[in-house]
């Protein structure tokens, strides 16, 4: 197979096909998304059964328990998508609506109507349910779509694709709108992320070394995070009782997630009231303690934490912690060590909080509530396709509105330039 | 020199200085717009002595007289720079806006604030002027800047740079917020659009080779435009007096820029009632007239358009004519040879004026208006540092807002994720 050829045809339909789905009104997508449920829920045997194959092959390849549970599909997991796609259904549609329309001096109205960004080219890894969330999410807001999932999940991305073509057929939608990548050949993502004649943006999930291979090497604009090193800072006048749920909902809720706190700061004044209460409840959940100097001093017998640990993202019940003077200390250790992903302040002082609202520079920043709120669903954007922790375009949780741009109108009378 | 060192320095200071700016009250930014206001006023003799430099090897060197015209510092173009700057005193500072707070089902307060995008690069041609424009619309809203302007206004540009440095330090803001790169060597350029760790953004303006260069090399996103050719399209229902005025002010009101009219479309059914009356009015204008068969039939001796003169930005008193059978060969014909720039229809029919609205895929979108209204004035943005056809980011003119990025802010009492 001729990878560049190939990846050249699905660019030019997906790019002819973007244009149909930009026109598309509401109801033709949300039928498209309702069609797509119907074929998953007929398609269960199929779709258990391509999945099988995939489950196979990565038994003999051996991937590990939790690579395989990522893949599996089962009733459980088919019926997550299906809900997944009711939830996009109810989501109001993006496109078009137009905002801030204002007549000029010159009498010219000018405002700003919302319109897809074109081609979205999607990079995952194991979980195939993301063909379905991934392309719903674009097809709601107007996009065309080209997905390469791994190949790992070849056989199961491709039974599911057979449900999105019916689902776009009945709505009377060209099936290019949501294309996925037939080949495992690696060059095909090379190809995918190097056309900016055929795609617009780029959104990669997956591990650190994927997303950052593709940022150095693509030629189109990529919406992305590499990591989550979250902190939670407990300032001097942080309430107890706070401050201890949240340091613990941030760090124990879930590990494997990139709004998981990694370094807990504490101001100096508090530390010794708090640290045994929180320490004796961090080892109950069976997280491992990495502290400073200072930390360690009131801890005896915790790990020393060292320069390395500061700047890990451990995604595991592992976490480092840090004795600072004050919050500048604690914002400037934030601002250098963290991703710029999400980090929270536990403080009763007014001041203060707005400080760390302003300085800290995340693309989310909190004032009393766990690090785990950074979160599509949490924000109220129905959905996400991902977390942005750049500046350009989208940044914090990016749901159907990152997904699109907006242009200029403008209505006059006849109005010339004077 | 070492111009990697050198830019690499450069680079590193902006960064610092980046955080200062970032948290300047409005009133501080304020002080040193104002500040750099009585520097100019009181240093207009510096500033003519050093253009007169740039003018002297400006002649040795050949340039045009356009060119030169440009370059020149005198007292009008000062008085220009001042008012200017005035006017971006008069802006309201999008920093730290924050909008959409609104409580969510779990508890928590979830909104947007403004913050700066950090350091913009600014690559420019000739025109010195630019290099306060830029300077003070990077300032105010947050940003540190580092400004690149042509080896043909290095004098000039230079004795600008005193006068905004004597602006920030009388604010008691870093001298690095703003700085003027002091080497010609082009390897500077090469650098400045390579260094994602410390710049955030480029903007060039300039001609579309200089910009097609620096989108293809550079390591961090670019706010550009390559071109724009913009349409006026005459609808069958075009009133026929606003269609005439329209379409002459869209070209000859200014032909050297990116919003001028190139290619005019025309409804077969009005082409012969109104080219006459408007062949007229171009000729008298001066305007140089290349149309389709069609067109040269209608008005014989009219030169023939090639396929080339579909896609090309005159910037001259050149125009091409179409004649085209409808709406949807019109916008085909936009959407095919068009730079996403800038596109109008002249039309009384409700349906086809806003099928134009949505369909027509430009930053700018037009009914019954002149294309040369497509700017950050005319649109009440104040300034602009330039226009976006892209869609990642910003689109259409760009203002204070478009070199700001948000971030989420969530305020709890304790909040945690159940």
């Amino acid at each position: 197979m001729n990878v560049e050829l190939y990846m050249n045809t699905l660019g030019q339909k997906a790019r002819d096909a973007s244009r149909l789905v930009a026109r598309a009104d509401t109801g033709v997508k949300n039928k498209a998304l309702l069609a797509m449920v119907a074929a998953l829920d007929s398609s269960r045997a199929t779709l258990v059964e391509a999945n099988k194959k995939d489950l196979a092959h990565g038994r003999e390849n051996g991937l590990d328990a939790a690579m395989l549970d990522r893949l599996e599909l089962n009733d459980s997991t088919i019926d997550g998508m299906i809900e997944g796609l009711r939830q996009v259904v109810a989501l109001p549609d993006p496109v078009g609506g137009i905002t801030d329309m204002n007549y000029r001096p010159s009498g010219i109205q000018v405002g700003k109507m919302r319109v897809p960004l074109g081609v979205i080219g999607i990079i995952y890894e194991s979980r195939p349910n993301v063909t379905v969330e991934a392309a719903s999410l674009c097809l709601k807001s107007g996009n065309a779509t080209i997905l390469r999932g791994g190949s790992e999940a070849i056989h199961s991305n491709q039974a599911i694709a057979a449900c999105i073509r019916v689902g776009l057929k009945a709505a009377g939608l060209p099936a290019e709108a949501v294309q996925v990548v037939e080949t495992t050949d690696r060059e095909a993502v090379g190809q995918l992320i190097t056309m900016p004649e055929f795609i617009d943006v780029i959104v990669p999930r997956g591990g650190k070394g994927l997303i950052e291979r593709i940022s150095r090497d693509a030629k189109v604009p990529v919406i992305k995070h590499l990591d989550g090193i979250c902190h939670v800072y407990i300032d001097e006048q942080a309430d107890r009782a706070k401050a201890v749920n949240i340091a613990l909902n941030a760090k124990t809720h879930r590990y494997g997630t990139c709004n998981t706190m990694e370094t807990l700061l504490i101001h100096i004044a508090i530390a010794a009231d708090i640290l045994g209460d929180l320490v004796e409840r961090y080892q109950a959940a069976g997280v491992e303690l990495r502290g400073c100097a200072r930390t360690c001093a009131l801890v005896p017998a915790m790990i020393n934490a060292t320069e390395d640990d500061w700047s890990t993202e451990y995604l595991a019940p592992v976490l480092s912690i840090k004795i600072v003077d004050d919050i500048d200390a604690a914002m400037s250790h934030i601002n250098r060590y963290g991703s710029h992903h999400t980090d929270a302040i536990v403080t009763e002082n007014y001041t203060l909080s707005r400080r760390f609202l302003r300085e800290v520079d995340s693309s989310s920043v909190i004032v009393n509530a766990s690090t785990r709120f950074a979160d599509g669903f949490e924000y109220g954007l129905g959905a996400e396709i991902g977390i942005s922790t750049d500046k350009i375009h989208a940044r914090g949780p990016v749901g159907l509105e990152g997904l699109t741009s907006q242009k200029y109108v403008v209505l006059g009378d006849g109005h010339t330039r004077k």
